[in-house]
């Protein structure tokens, strides 16, 4: 028995999100049935994030347990042809036994896209939130500077999360813009449900003069998911990358 | 009756090109449907470029005759919320009556997106064609170059082309990459029937060695299609921005 680590890409917009459920089509459902019928064992994948309904994925990460005698560099060619062609492995590699992905330190980094024009761009429609009113780039990063560091972040995280400790690093944001295209990137050590969504629409709120960069402080503050802006659109969210303290995991 | 422009974005994934076919949905036909039917007139419009099938734009162009009333800045709107989820006009303004987009001088630039890695990813296939093995970018920047200037770009016209002139201006050509995207822009002053493909093919076959940078020269002189490299497929490529003389046109 060894433990593999797979790096997963996805276009999550036909899927219930990464979490198996009974009655509905999820990344981890289609994994642990194709991974299975690979493989012929009873095969259940242990995701790194457990990525919403509609949000995508550029480097997901899972682990699971196999007897299998293929190579792991073998693995992505095999199940590739058999997974849809909304979900891909891009790399395979063994692990410690005990190597859990959820329960080492991590830090993950999410892009957000933002498309802001006068005139949805249907090229851009399937990965982006469409805003109309301009938004103001430099407004919108002075706000982010307040949003990194150690802070409890109870004000940007769902309501129906049941988590205790909210407290989170953010080691970076970046926001980058191509045109009308912004990307805002985020690095951190976790993320509470929710909160890249929640800090992406308080961030549009910033660019649209609704708050003040320095309000954020005082968002924080409060401890209270009503004052943070709205919850962005799932689909305008990707997780890029996960990086593992012992090894640089995605891209090798 | 008055002339207006419009820049008009698509996904070329479900059409059969831009130009008009009796039996094939295509970006001209639903452009001229659309509009007829919200200005309650005959609307045929003149595309600036006629794209392939699968190929996407950003921002072609458009002009048509119309005696509507709507003011040229709120037709976007209108026309919008009538066209399919795959194709959106960008801006529209009123031009000269004698204006055709084909018959004055313009530069174009077009994109080509590759993705360059192990395994394909589900979030840029749509978009991009897929090459699993590495490309020497500096050596597709090097065979770039000798295609930069006036030449006979014979060899890289698809022989189904009727076209007596072939002698066209490519005035740059950048290859920027982000991680595995290789994004190859394109300024011309006109491109021949599937040329910005066939470049890109051939553009390919120098990053994998197949043949050295300085043999585009050969290629240009012998001028016959046979010698430059396939076709790249059409879901890689993007009309991005036309230029015309008489002003900045897009993104306005």
């Amino acid at each position: 028995m060894k433990r593999l680590l797979i790096t997963v890409a996805y276009d999550g917009t036909n899927y219930h999100g990464w979490q198996l459920q009974p009655l509905a089509s999820t990344i981890e459902g289609v994994l642990n049935n194709k991974l299975s019928y690979l493989l012929k064992e009873d095969i259940k994948v242990i995701g790194a994030s457990r990525t919403d309904a509609g949000v995508h994925a550029f480097g997901n990460v899972a682990v699971f347990d196999t007897n299998t005698r293929i190579p792991a560099d073998k693995l992505p060619y095999a199940i590739n042809q058999r997974l849809p062609e909304d979900i891909k492995v891009q790399s395979a590699r063994e692990v410690d036994a005990d190597f859990h992905p959820r329960r080492v330190s991590s830090k993950k980094t999410y892009e957000y896209l933002i498309y802001n024009a006068k005139f949805i761009n249907p090229i851009y429609d399937r990965y982006s939130h469409f805003v109309y009113k301009n938004l103001d780039i430099e407004a919108m990063r002075r706000a982010s500077s307040f949003l990194v560091g150690e802070h409890d972040f109870k004000s940007f995280c769902s309501t129906s999360s049941q988590i205790e400790d909210t407290h989170r690093i953010i080691y970076k944001i970046e926001i980058i813009t191509e045109g009308p295209l912004i990307r805002i990137l985020i690095t951190g050590n976790g993320f509470l449900y929710n909160m890249v969504r929640i800090i992406t629409g308080t961030l549009i709120e910033a660019g649209l003069y609704k708050i003040l960069p320095e309000e954020i402080n005082e968002i924080i503050r409060l401890s209270d998911r009503t004052f943070a802006g709205p919850t962005a659109p799932a689909k305008g969210l990707m997780l890029k990358e996960i990086f593992f303290d012992f090894n640089y995991i995605f891209g090798d």
